[in-house]
C-alpha cells in the first residue's frame, strides 16, 4: 500500500478512528500524488478515491495496483453505497479546518455517520516534516528562485513598471524549469513597498525608489519563499537604519532556529527589538512551506510550536512606514537538529541598481 | 451607505434576520470593492470590515466615508466587543458554503450567537446578476480573449510545447490590458486533449495534432472564459463528424438560451443528442461568469434554475474519446429577455493552421 496511506490508517487506529474521510485537495494530493478533484474515504477495508470521469484519465495514470486505492466515478455511486461506506463505524474523522458547515451537514447525513470527528489538523502537522525527496524539491524551486533573483537585478531598470518586473519573474521561473509561481510575485516600489501584500502597479521605478520583490516558484509540487527589498540609485541614511535593524533580526532568528525552538519565543524576540526601536512587527514572523506556500507552523504571536528537525519555514521580519516605505527581508529554511540551513542564498546586503 | 451593502441589509430584514457575518472575501470585494483578507459584520446599527494592519491602507485607499464601512484592525478587538457585536440579535446569517466547520464553531463562541443561520449563497445569487457596469468588464475581457484567440492562430508552430503556448497566453492577456488569467490555461494537444481538465505540458504540438485551447483572463475583477478546439494540418472524417456534432449542440443552446430557460433541460436536450450519437455529456454544460470564473448556476444534471436577464454563463459541451482526443467549444453568454448575446466571438468552423 501507499506508504503515507499506510501511515495515516496506522494513526487513525491510535486516535481510536475506523475511518476518515479526506477532502482537502492538498492532503489528497500530498496522500495519493493526485491533482484531482474527488474525496478520499479511508474506510474499514479500503481506500477509495470518489472521483468524477473528467479525472479518470489523470487519476490511472498516477496510480498502480500497489498504491491499494480504489477509485470511483461518483456518478456511479448509489444512495446505498454512500450509506455502506462507514457501516459499522463508531467514529470516522473529517478535516473541520477545510471542509464548510455545508458539505459537513452533507456528509453527515449522506454516509450516515454515526460521530463525526474533527482531526486537528492531522495530515497538515505530518506534512510540517519533510521526507528527503521533498527537501529535495524545496531545495530545487530555491534555487530557481535565487537565479531568478540574479537575473532580476540586470534587468530591472529606471521607467520599467511594477507589473512588467512581475511578468517576468512569472516568465523567467517558467523557463529554468519551475511549474511557475508559487504566488503571484508582490513588486512594490517607492511608497508602495509600505504595504506588506501589495499588488503590482503600472508605477514606474524612478531613481531613490525602495522596492520589496517576494516571491517564489513550484517546483515538482513544492513551494519556495523569498523577498528582497533593494533600492534604486542611492539610499537614504534613515531608510539604511530601518534596513540595518530588519536585516539584524532576519540574521538573529536564523542562529536561533534549529529543532526544539519555539516559534512564539522567536516572534517575540523580533518584536521586542522592533518595539525598543519604535517599530511594530505588523505580520508574522514565519510560516510553513511545502506543497503549499503558506502552511503551519505560523511563526506568530498566537500559536506555539516547537520546530523540528526537517520542517521548513520561512524568516520574514518586515518593518513598513505608512504612505513612505517598507523593508522585508526573507529566507526559506530547512530546520536541523543542531541549527537551519538557509536554502535562498541571495545576497542580503544593501544592494543598488543603476 | 454603499448601495450593495444597504441591499443586503434590506434583504437580511426581509429575511427575519439580524445581522450576518459575511467571510467569503468574493462576496467582500462583491460587496466592498477591496481585496484584503477580513470578515464584514453586518449588526444592527453598523457595517464592521474587520481586517489586520496588514491591509489598513489597501483598503482605506477604496473606502469613503460615503460607504459607511467602519474598518477595524482586528488586533484592536477586544473579547467584550466580539461579544457586543451582535448582543440582542436573535438570528445571525452565515455563508455555509464558505465557513469551514472549525470557524462556524469558533465564531459560535466568539461573538456568541444565538442563533446562526444558513444563508443558502444570498449573496452568490444576487451576483448572477450582473448590472450594466459589470456587463461592461466581461465584455472587455471576452474582446481581449478573442483578441488573444486570433493572436495564437499565428503564434503557433509545430514544435512549440503545450506550455510555451499556455506561457504566450498569459503574456499576451497581461500585455492586453487585462489582470491576468482567470484560471491557468488549457492547452491540451494530441491524446491530451482527452482530458477535460488537462495541464499543459511539454508535448511538442505535431501535424495531425487536435489543440483545445480554454483560457480566460480577468479584466476589472470580473472573468471571461472560452474554449477553442482547433488542428494541426488536417482533420480527419471521423474527428469532423465530432467536431460537427459538439458545435451542433453548442449552437443549439445559444439559441435555447433566454431568461426563463432551464438549466436541467439545456444539459438533457445536448446529453440525450449525445447519446444518441453514442456519446456522453461527462461534465456540466456550463457555468456563471463573474468576479469567479466559475459562479452558480452551474448549467448541470443536479441543479435547476431559470435563467434571468443579465446573467452570464458558459455554453461548453464536450466529447472526449480517452486515449485519443476531445473537442470542446465554449463561449461566454449574456443572457437577454427574449435571446442571449454571445460575448466571445472568435471563429467556430474547423480552423486548421500549418
Amino acid at each position: 500500500m501507499n506508504a503515507r496511506v499506510r501511515w495515516l490508517r496506522d494513526k487513525l487506529r491510535s486516535l481510536n478512528l475506523d475511518g476518515m474521510i479526506v477532502s482537502n485537495p492538498v492532503n489528497i494530493k500530498y496522500l495519493l500524488g493526485v491533482e484531482a478533484d474527488g474525496i478520499l474515504l479511508i474506510t474499514r477495508k479500503e481506500n477509495i478515491f470518489i472521483t468524477s470521469a473528467l479525472y479518470t484519465e489523470a487519476v490511472n495514470s498516477v496510480l498502480t495496483i500497489d498504491d491499494e486505492i480504489i477509485v470511483s466515478d461518483f456518478n456511479e455511486i448509489s444512495e446505498y453505497d454512500y450509506e455502506n461506506f462507514f457501516l459499522f463505524c463508531e467514529n470516522v474523522g473529517f478535516e473541520e479546518n477545510y471542509l464548510t458547515y455545508a458539505k459537513y451537514k452533507q456528509y453527515m447525513h449522506q454516509y450516515k455517520i454515526n460521530n463525526f470527528v474533527e482531526t486537528e489538523l492531522l495530515i497538515e502537522k505530518h506534512r510540517t516534516i519533510k521526507d528527503e525527496e521533498e527537501i529535495k524539491c524545496i531545495e530545487e524551486a530555491c534555487k530557481i528562485t535565487d537565479k531568478c533573483f540574479e537575473h532580476l537585478l540586470t534587468f530591472i531598470k529606471k521607467g520599467q513598471t511594477e507589473k512588467e518586473i512581475a511578468t517576468e519573474i512569472t516568465r523567467f521561473f517558467k523557463a529554468n524549469g519551475a511549474e511557475g509561481n508559487s504566488f503571484d510575485p508582490i513588486v512594490a516600489s517607492g511608497e508602495n513597498s509600505a504595504m506588506p501584500h501589495a499588488v503590482p502597479t503600472d508605477r514606474k521605478i524612478q531613481s531613490g525608489d525602495v522596492i520589496t520583490i517576494d516571491m517564489g516558484c513550484v517546483y515538482k509540487g513544492y513551494c519556495s519563499d523569498m523577498t528582497r527589498t533593494i533600492f534604486v540609485d542611492f539610499v537614504q541614511d534613515y531608510i539604511k537604519d530601518i534596513y540595518d535593524l530588519v536585516l539584524k533580526n532576519q540574521k538573529m532568528i536564523i542562529r536561533e532556529m534549529q529543532e526544539g525552538s519555539n516559534t512564539k519565543t522567536l516572534f517575540r524576540m523580533v518584536n521586542s527589538d522592533f518595539k525598543i526601536n519604535g517599530f511594530d512587527l505588523i505580520h508574522a514572523l514565519g510560516h510553513g512551506v511545502g506543497l503549499e506556500v503558506h502552511e503551519i507552523p505560523r511563526l506568530g504571536e498566537r500559536t506555539e510550536v516547537l520546530l523540528k528537525e526537517n520542517m521548513v519555514v520561512t524568516d520574514e521580519p518586515g518593518i513598513y512606514i505608512p504612505g513612505k516605505f517598507g523593508i522585508r527581508i526573507e529566507d526559506t529554511i530547512l530546520i536541523k537538529k543542531n541549527g537551519c540551513k538557509v536554502l535562498t542564498q541571495s545576497d542580503k546586503n544593501y544592494i543598488v541598481i543603476k
